[in-house]
């Protein structure tokens, strides 16, 4: 590669998507590229010329290392969508103004589907109009949902986070219940598809029965239902755990955490107030049975627990950054890396780069055939699918008791 | 020893209370103890004669490894409390039986506040009735509220996990925040002391400059300015994140997160929606100042996560239920192991053996002198105190990609 290139990170963080800036570093800096900048905020950042040197930060070995380690978007990231072109040329004029002054090559986009997006318009403007630069999109998201790729970036560690907690909480439930069960809701991430929901169900193991159900946003949520499957539940077990999705949804499409919320509730300040569909299910649980019950959101920290990471995924996440940076040297633009599995015992994955056209804006559920029939749990072939993402881990570094992070100067 | 023994766990469950009975076992296997017994679902199933022969599962050095790496109550707990003893006399006998029917010699009962009552009770009833049984109260809390002792086993454990995911959390809202910053409101664990919510300033160090601001329950809580506080850090700052006890109440009593609550608000099904004081904080913080606000509850997660458990904290809850076997092969009944720091410098910590009716239903806060001026943060003296518990780690035994834990059969 003759000129610079710039990396930068958009949409919502996961545990390992600096990893994959330290991939397009380490590969850029083996191809002798001079310098490798990040982008500040993302393409919002970038607009206003915000950037860095990576190589202040990443020029010896530590500096990978603890940048591994490290939640969050280092680079800082934006939920920033590129306007269509049209009316519009002015900003993607901007985008390669600043190209061209710090001779900056090709530009490496690390996100979920929004930020393909930006990908895929900032490369058909260059097509257009004849501009050499090239643009590479680099997968990551917890959600899972990008289509093409066997998985996404992210995606392993979120589910490692989550089967473990859900273990450490199914654990904590099952302490008690020697009268009455305890009815644990928790709620994980993913409004459209269930992916980490399913995650749920790699708390299972010989020491573990994992969750009693699993709720995905994929099938319709029958309340009816699911207060027949509690009940029965609560009248056989000791302790009752149920996973449910943020975005399970009943049959005339209202949300289940809506519904918490129907009537015009102001609090004691005057303000509507919102709760979770955990929350709201667990109220319902209570008044209809007298149980206790209680309601957990994992929240942000399914995505930003980086001290749970998962070694598969900290690994691939690096892979993706790197043959990014490969794929350019061979002269592609207007492309992805995905993720290619190659086999399942012992589980291997290959890379390629495939057309943005087909990924940008597309979002995959959890196949059917990975539901169980009833349509509260996932089945082995998710499993078969989802355990190899979790495998392996990467000790933080501790310093004064807890993990050490790369911040920006 | 001549007889056997009996352990039994109660209350809320820590991350560490499992190593406590790794260590009675230990100590009393030592002692050439003959059965060292579990009580199921402590007292309470004690009373229906519930027990197991914690030989078939500690009998080898894996199993107590894995114990030590096993969150919640292994036995099963109990919230159970011996009810006085006049006109009740038949609880106590039935104790008394049941410990003569299998030889036990002595009763260890991990537990806090609640639990030691329960220590308190049965040693005075002996001492009545010359009985020569004996009682010994092992320390275990996460609430970190025992009094005596200079720190409970347990809260080192939650006091890390706490911190850790603070900093997490914290990265995560700084990925944003290019135009305006998203305030992200923690509420942790502890109704009437702040020491849950103090460990959120752990999370601080050359990286992390921690949160904005921790609210104890120890301190009234001014609605006014806190807002007041929330907009000054809105306008100066790119994130802010702020940690609040469940506790925290206003001038009048009422506890904040009664306050999102006030109205008879009913869902869509007909039931009271209750919320959490962060909830009700961020919606409060949204209405007033049109920012994004996230609420974050750590929930039973602080006291369930043993994969981030403290070194330090596993040794030295190892260390009272050993050290409890040991006084009572001495003679001692009717007291409770303290933790006895020695030096801060290297840090060090002993332990002794104390009068049960000086700590059993006595609640300790935070001192004020470690609560900053202003009543929104801890100082130094509070870090000094605390750092030291949180240090140290044990890799947990991953399995599958979680980690594995030890269950009763």
């Amino acid at each position: 590669m003759r000129g610079n290139i710039v990396v930068g990170q958009s949409g919502g963080p996961t545990a390992v998507i600096n990893s994959s800036v330290a991939g397009v570093y380490a590969a850029a800096k083996k191809l002798g590229v001079k310098k490798i900048y990040g982008m500040v905020h993302g393409i919002q950042g970038f607009l206003q010329d915000n950037l860095i040197d990576l190589g202040e930060y990443l020029d010896d070995e530590t500096g990978i290392e603890l940048l591994k380690r490290t939640p969050s978007a280092f680079l800082g990231s934006c939920r920033f969508k590129m306007p269509k072109i049209e009316g519009h040329e002015e900003v993607y004029e901007k985008v390669f103004e600043i190209m061209e002054k710090h001779d900056i090559e090709c530009l490496f986009y690390a996100g979920g589907n929004d930020s393909m997006d930006t990908v895929k318009m900032l490369s058909d403007y260059a097509a257009a109009h004849n501009k050499p630069q090239r643009f590479m999109g680099v997968p990551k998201t917890i959600d899972n949902d990008l289509p093409v790729t066997d998985h996404c970036p992210g995606y392993g560690s979120a589910a490692k986070y989550i089967a473990t907690s859900m273990k450490e909480i199914i654990r904590d439930n099952e302490s008690f219940g020697v009268e009455k069960p305890t009815v644990c809701i928790v709620e994980i991430m993913g409004r459209h598809a269930g992916w980490l929901t399913a995650a749920a169900a790699l708390s299972r193991g010989d020491d573990c029965t994992g969750p009693d159900a699993i709720y995905l946003p994929e099938v319709t949520f029958d309340m009816d239902k699911f207060m027949e499957k509690v009940k029965h539940l609560a009248a056989t077990k000791s302790s009752v755990v149920i996973a449910v999705s943020e975005g399970i949804a009943l049959a005339d499409g209202r949300f289940v955490c809506e519904l918490g919320n129907a009537s015009d509730f102001v609090d004691a300040f005057g303000h509507k107030q919102l709760s979770g569909c955990a929350a709201t299910l667990a109220n319902k649980v209570a008044a209809e049975t007298g149980l206790k019950t209680r309601a957990v959101e994992f929240s942000t920290l399914q995505r930003a627990a980086t001290h749970l990471a998962s070694l598969t995924d900290i690994n691939e996440a690096f892979q993706v950054g790197h043959d990014a940076v490969v794929a350019a040297e061979e002269g592609k633009t207007g492309m992805m890396i995905t993720l290619d599995r190659n086999g399942d015992d012992p589980y291997q994955c290959g890379t390629s780069a495939y057309d943005i056209h087909a990924i940008a804006n597309v979002e995959r559920p959890v196949p059917a055939e990975w539901i169980t029939e009833d349509g509260c749990d996932v089945n082995e072939g998710y499993e078969k699918y989802a355990r190899p993402l979790i495998m392996g881990e990467l000790q933080p570094l501790f310093i004064n008791g807890v993990p050490r992070h790369l911040v920006r100067k």
